[in-house]
Order: structure tokens, then C-alpha cells, then sequence
């Protein structure tokens, strides 16, 4: 084992240990959930102690992002929706949404993370990692009333637009400038948000 | 090859014509989609003759639903909705929809199906057959306006219920009831259905 290093920076004495207890976060969250991981866990299946796991990657959520591999960090993406609270929400979710998905540096990696929704794995960790882990966390600090409700409607339309615009690509939606998804879908959203619910 | 017997009912001759045609069928609109495949090169695939294609299956379509293998057929089912046009065609799309996929009977087969959408073949079966070949028509004898933009929008919602109700089974929407899920999705579809379009 080297010898810890600062947790944002470089650590060229440690690609090894990072290496391992990224792919055993990995298989451990896909394979039993988000909830049922725990960080200790994840350091014992990578050799290491617990407290490496923290130092290196920080919180257990920041470590289920880091597994995740996603090309973009949502929580700091999202700082802004959030902060400004749910009116209004809709519409600077979705232009921060496609300013992500429309970037060619993000799109590809993004398309191969949801092509594996419905694989076991993905759907763990998208119903037992992401959606309790970061989707609702979102609305707890946006302020959004009923969270446990709206967030995943919330999410409905967003994996329905999701796959219809990046993954299986049906025109017209797949070619649609942002104006007119955000035109289109960002009344649905809010809604979801703030509308009245049964 | 046995004599064409009458094209509803018991076929007790002919399983392995109909069989060889059904498996044509399916290999061919998975691999070549919808539009790509003809009724002529399923019969040769099949090794029939074309009459005898449709002498059991009817039109190209009948014969899409056919290989689709659903346990029902949209259409029959949602005669009623295309016949009452688009005003208020949501509430009614949806009890049609729910009363099929919350039945224990289609249930299993059905999200059999909708696990395979991310396939290279199930998107196929999806993009280039359901989608022109089933829900366009639909939109057309319903009397959609733009039924080429507001079917593939009606699809991106009633996609992403499918995969968070029945796929992910994603609470609360797996276990909503039938007119909480109305009550919330109707007015969604509804403005794909009728409302302004950017």
C-alpha cells in the first residue's frame, strides 16, 4: 500500500488500489444495490481498509458516482435546479439534461450506460443506485413536495425521452432542436414537479 | 404442402407451413425491420408460396402482429378509442392499456417483450414495425393531427411507464392503481394527443 494522497489531485503512486476499489464498488453496487453496499464492504472486497475508501473517493454516494462512470457529475450539474427550487424547474432541468446528452463528448458514454438499463446489473443500478441515490436526493433539496412520488414520474418521461431521442433515435424526436424538446416536454415535467397529484 | 384449410380456425394440416412462415416472419422483421421485409421474400425465407402467406396471415400487418407474438392485438383493442377520436383519447388509451398489461394473463408475456427493447432486434421489431406499422396507423384513424410528431411523443411517455411500472417495477408507480395512474399520465398524453406543438 502507498502512502495516501490528497483526495483531489493526483496519485501517482496508487492507480492499483483506486483501480480495485472502483471495480469492486462496481460489482458490489450492481449486484446488490446501492442500499445493500456498504462502503466496508466494498473495502474488503478490494483488499483495502475503509478508511482508504474514504480518502480516495469520499462519501459512499460520491463513490456510487464515481462507479457509475458517468462522463458528468449530476449533483454539481443540477446545483443550479436545484438551488432555484421547483418552480420553474421543468424547463433549466431539461436544457441542463440536453446541454449533457446533446455533447458529443457525453453522448456515446451516456447511450452505452442506458442501452444497459434493462440488463440485471443496470436495472440495479438504476432502480437501487441511481433513483435513490441522486434522482431523489435532487428533489429533497429542490424542495420538491412528495418527492417519493413525483421524482420518479419525474423520471418517466425523462428515460421515455431518453430512449427516444439517444438510444433508439425515432425521428422526429431524435433530431428535435432543444427549443422544441423543452417546449414539448418541460410542461410535462413541471407537472410532475408541482401539479396536483391524485 | 397440405391444402389451404380456412383461414380462421384449426389448422390441424398445415403446423409446420404456418410455423416455418411465423419463424420466417419473425427472423426477417428482426433483421431487416418492417418496412425492409416483404411478404415475397418471407414466403421464399419460409419456402412457400405467397399466396400461402396470406392465405394464413392475412395482410403484411396481420402477419407483423402475428411475429410480434403479443398476447393481444392492439388494434382489436383499441378499436373503440380510434373510433371515438382524439378528444379525450388519453383517459381512454390508458384504461385500454392498463386493463391489458395489469392482467396477470399478458402480463408476463408483455414485459417478456418490453425487456428486449434494447436489443439490437427488439429495437428493430419496435422502431421500424410497431411504431410505423401499428401506433403511426393508429394516430391516423384516430385523426391525430401531425400523427408523425405526436405518436412518437405519446410513445416516449407510454414507454417510460411501461419500463417503471412493469420492467423496473419502480414504487410508486408499480403498485399505483389503475386511476391514480390516469389521473397523473392522462393529461400528458392528452397534450401529445391534442394540445399546442412548438
Amino acid at each position: 500500500m502507498t502512502e495516501a494522497a490528497p483526495r483531489r489531485g493526483r496519485r501517482p503512486g496508487a492507480p492499483d488500489t483506486r483501480a480495485a476499489i472502483l471495480a469492486a464498488a462496481r460489482e458490489l453496487f450492481a449486484a446488490q444495490g446501492y442500499a445493500g453496499t456498504s462502503v466496508r464492504s466494498i473495502a474488503a472486497a478490494a483488499g483495502v481498509d475503509g478508511s482508504l475508501v474514504h480518502h480516495y473517493f469520499g462519501t459512499k454516494d460520491d463513490l456510487f458516482v464515481a462507479a457509475l462512470q458517468l462522463p458528468v457529475d449530476p449533483r454539481e450539474r443540477l446545483a443550479d435546479v436545484i438551488a432555484l427550487g421547483p418552480d420553474g424547474a421543468a424547463e433549466r432541468l431539461l436544457r441542463v439534461f440536453l446541454s449533457v446528452w446533446d455533447d458529443p463528448e457525453f453522448q456515446l458514454p451516456l447511450v452505452g450506460l442506458a442501452r444497459n438499463l434493462l440488463d440485471p446489473s443496470g436495472q440495479r443500478l438504476l432502480t437501487e443506485g441511481f433513483l435513490p441515490a441522486i434522482l431523489h436526493p435532487v428533489g429533497v433539496a429542490m424542495g420538491v413536495e412528495r418527492p417519493e412520488v413525483r421524482m420518479p414520474l419525474v423520471a418517466s418521461q425523462v428515460i421515455g425521452l431518453i430512449l427516444m431521442r439517444y438510444v433508439l433515435a425515432v425521428e422526429p424526436i431524435a433530431s428535435m432542436p432543444t427549443d422544441d424538446v423543452v417546449a414539448i416536454f418541460a410542461p410535462t415535467l413541471q407537472r410532475y414537479f408541482t401539479g396536483p397529484l391524485p
